[in-house]
């Protein structure tokens, strides 16, 4: 059986089951990061996340700024959705020898700007050659505090989904960078799409202040899509879900480019990923607080839809009342 | 420039200068891991390496096993190196959708068989496609005691060198694998070198117990080649060396080896690289010391030779009494 036919999140539950644990393990695979007891105040979080080359990114679309940007944001965004801190980062390079040392230069300057913005140090790593596509696969550490780690487990029916910032973004920036450049929009929607895509602002201020708001029952971020995250998350916290289509917050951005390419912004929104939004379920009477957490930090949080009880299906209310069910379609890397 | 122009040691020196710091940051790129301060009672060991495909292991030569065994083997040996003890790792694997699962249920199996032997939780990781050669890129975390983290850059002239186990194995196992079967050595010799090439002991025992005696200046682990690996011991202390070519511990097997095919065993033993032995340095009154404590863990330990005044060169007296230049030939994975 190749890879391809079990799919990323098939090969991870094949290769995660049943693995040996320690009891200073908090958290192991399965949610956007593990949690880790190494005493002390606080627990220690760890994510890995890779950019390849020619998947994630092309050197013809992205800058190598833009590439060491996301590389890291990726990594930042999984923090953020544990409402942790990062601190460190190790940078592991799989790269061709023939490669321009100028192209590295650029994809460390990337990177150490947004690890600078958000008090992170590069502490080490490894350079490995290959003959194959360029690889920046990157390991983030962080601190989060004891009782207050978000995880996608949480969730009971009756929760309130809320998701931060606007979707569709980068899935707008993916169909500009694709197709070919005649689409007819103005260059302001060309730069917001592009910089959505590539390089994508982690959430980190909104989830430290949703952890310590304390009212969040469970939280993601959203990489994959917001229909499949979601979907991820009603399945950690064994609920379902009802969606409301006309609260998603749509960029008018996104309905440019969809309007200039004949698609549907509500897909583009709901299945486009890449998003690095925060998806999070808080109890109905915590509803304001949590709008005021997120406020509090500059950010922007909409109520999106409502956790339901397991078996009553992942559903979307359209605006004519009509209910159909969520698009499964996800972006699975390895189909 | 190409990244083969300034090679693996120039660009790594290249990305890391000037990086910003945080003031938790122990000790950060530059030694075989980098080491944090999270609070609590102990200290923080991260480090990161990565197996490729077609440059660290051939899948005709190595089983999946093999190759499982090793990508975790090689980060513990890093973690053996500081004194420190591993407690968990994360797993990127970097694949072509076509691989066959049944090749990495082979590459786990041996990663886990190894992880459980040193109590080391596998907590996280990532899957990303690719249409380049299969990587392994395996980040493990572990913990230090305060004041006995051993370092590369204690080292002082007058300190005696040694290293653990015997220098070679690998580098025969190398020859063997590599050129033609009709090699005349016995199966028993064709068995442990190809052993000691792709399932490496990580010498965590004996790192550990050097570092609760106290004695060691500074420490690394030998992995480009003992000449090489003993010139970044020097570089980072500051001091030049003088090595007993008659006391370097060179494996039977690997005397078999150079035999059988035309090579100088003391030359395999330099600079074969992968042996994962523990190379270092402990004050001339303590030699018996160190000798004690690696034995009292079941493992062997030779004195080589003697670290020297800055300015004197790294040398090597040949068992006739000539000295020379030690060979600066080392592992550059980018050249």
């Amino acid at each position: 059986m190749q890879v391809s036919e079990l799919g990323e999140f098939g090969l991870i539950a094949r290769l995660t089951q049943n693995l040996e644990g320690r009891s200073d393990v908090v958290l192991a695979a399965g949610d956007d990061a593990a949690v880790l007891d190494f005493g002390g105040d606080t627990l220690l979080v760890a994510t890995v996340d890779a950019q390849v080359e020619g998947r994630h990114f092309l050197p013809g679309v992205a800058s190598p700024e833009d590439i060491g940007h996301k590389a890291l944001a990726v990594n930042l965004s999984d923090v953020a959705a544990m409402g942790a801190e990062p601190l460190w980062a190790l940078v592991s390079l799989v790269l061709r020898p023939s490669l321009d040392v100028a192209f590295l230069d650029g994809i460390y300057s990337g990177l150490r700007s947004l690890a600078t913005r958000h008090g992170v140090a590069i502490v080490g790593g490894n350079v490995a050659a290959s003959d194959g596509p360029l690889v920046v696969d990157i390991t983030v550490l962080g601190r989060a505090q004891r009782g207050a780690v978000l995880t996608r487990s949480g969730g009971r029916p009756g929760d309130i989904l809320l998701i931060t910032g606007t979707l569709g973004l980068a899935a707008a920036g993916l169909v500009l960078a694709t197709r070919d450049a005649n689409i007819d929009v103005s260059n302001a929607v060309r730069i917001a799409a592009r910089q959505a895509l590539v390089t994508p602002s982690p959430r980190l201020a909104e989830g430290t202040a949703l952890a310590k708001a304390g009212m969040v029952t469970a939280m993601l971020d959203v990489s994959d899509g917001l229909a499949a995250d979601v979907g991820h998350l009603c399945d950690a916290s064994g609920v379902d879900v009802l969606i409301e289509a006309a609260r998603i917050p749509i960029d008018p951005t996104v309905v440019a480019v969809a309007g200039a390419t004949g698609r549907d912004p509500l897909t583009l929104a709901l299945t486009g990923g890449e998003d690095y939004q925060l998806a999070f379920s808080v109890r109905p009477d915590a509803l304001e607080q949590a709008l005021a957490a997120v406020r509090g930090v500059g950010g922007t949080a909409a109520q999106i839809g409502t956790l339901t009880d397991a078996g009553s299906g992942r559903k979307l209310l359209l605006p004519d009342g009509s209910v159909v069910d969520l698009p499964a379609g996800s972006w699975d890397h390895l189909r």
